[in-house]
């Protein structure tokens, strides 16, 4: 056993410009001997992409591969995960965990913290959210006064989605890809599709902002967000 | 009328610990010959303090007094509080607003915003918000897959506070103050006192987390929030 136990870093990075990555975000990465991330099956991993240029070579990076697949995945892939990061930290290793927008807000370091907290020392640094990055990009507030806010994925069934959304204030629908054209009906069966706004790839340099009328079902990615407001915007 | 007008910036400076304040938002304050935030009646900005060691002497502060009080302020504050900023674009020198936590997500930006926004250039920098910071303090997941997240303010009168806490899986609720006796008694009334959390100045060197039901309600500040779960954490 190593004098001192590693600890685990869940580190948001932010929603995709390198410059929304906040200061202790940025020191905790660079100090670092292992760096972890979330990627897919094959191909790079979105939260590393956004850190890259930070990264040195001496730095061991491990890549928590998930599947890309819809529903929950298996337990046994976060038990395999998190087994790999607990051997770094019972070497006295540090590992930093980077989220993409924020660690605690939807994603795949949920599930790893619930099985690593319990047993090594965690600490998670939160991140810009897609949330208020996709406001931000759209100048659309997201809540004022004692105005309450929805946060909705959009893969829940037609008919809880059309319930959470005839009563929210405010909402951000999530996780659109392709939930879109399902999210596109219940807001017109609500009267609520005029004044929605679509958002796609938030601080990104292919950022896209378009009426929610006018987006084709056939094109919406994963990483894109609608905002939907029942109530006129704020005074 | 200069060459070019002035551009405002609302800038998100995060939850108070300032090395939670991202690279863009360092690089605009920096850059900006007029730096303005919100202020109370007397004393200092919090949004200020938060990023004073980065001010400089030869900046331009321009401090946005308004008054703590309970409802929202008269139309004419904010309309003043525009005409001075709108003063400075029009002089071409670019405005960097300071916000705590995140500019669109509750918070004194949005009226300013709403009055020069048709007129003026704007750019809107996310930050990091109280609620990822409370969240990241105490650990605690603030929705996963397909939950739903509800931000609620503790302001609403009993009845909408009972009904907006009774439908939602997980919630926020923000604003607590000398509202938390309100908010406590529906907690219990609904069965869901048990399990809620206490945080108050979350990233602050005077953070305090705490069970909900450890809290005297006599000592609740503003600037703190408690985090409800109906349902189990996640697996």
């Amino acid at each position: 056993m190593p004098a001192r136990e590693g600890c685990l870093y869940g580190v948001g990075v932010g929603p995709g410009d390198p410059e929304l990555v906040t200061l202790k975000a940025l020191r905790l990465l660079r100090a670092a001997p292992v760096v972890a991330y979330p990627a897919p099956d094959r191909g790079d991993s979105f939260a590393r992409t956004i850190v890259a240029a930070w990264l040195r070579p001496d730095q061991h990076e491990i890549a928590v591969r998930f599947p890309m697949q819809p529903g929950p995945l298996p337990a046994k892939l976060y038990d395999e995960a998190a087994a790999v990061l607990a051997a770094e930290l019972g070497r006295g290793r540090d590992v930093v965990f980077l989220c993409q927008g924020d660690p605690l807000l939807y994603g795949s370091f949920i599930p790893l913290l619930s099985r690593l907290a319990p047993r090594w020392r965690t600490e998670i640094v939160p991140g810009i959210s897609s949330l208020t990055a996709c406001a931000a990009a759209a100048a659309w507030p997201l809540a004022s006064r004692e105005e309450s806010l929805a946060v909705i994925p959009a893969t829940l069934d037609e008919s809880e989605l059309a319930a959470q959304l005839a009563r929210a204030e405010n909402a951000a629908v999530i996780k659109l890809g392709r939930h879109f054209g399902k999210l596109r009906r219940v807001l017109g069966n609500l009267g609520l599709l005029d004044g929605a706004l679509y958002v796609e790839r938030a601080t990104l340099p292919v950022q896209r902002l378009a009426r929610l009328t006018a987006v084709d079902p056939a094109e919406v990615p994963y990483f894109s967000m609608a905002l939907v407001r029942r109530i006129g915007p704020p005074a």
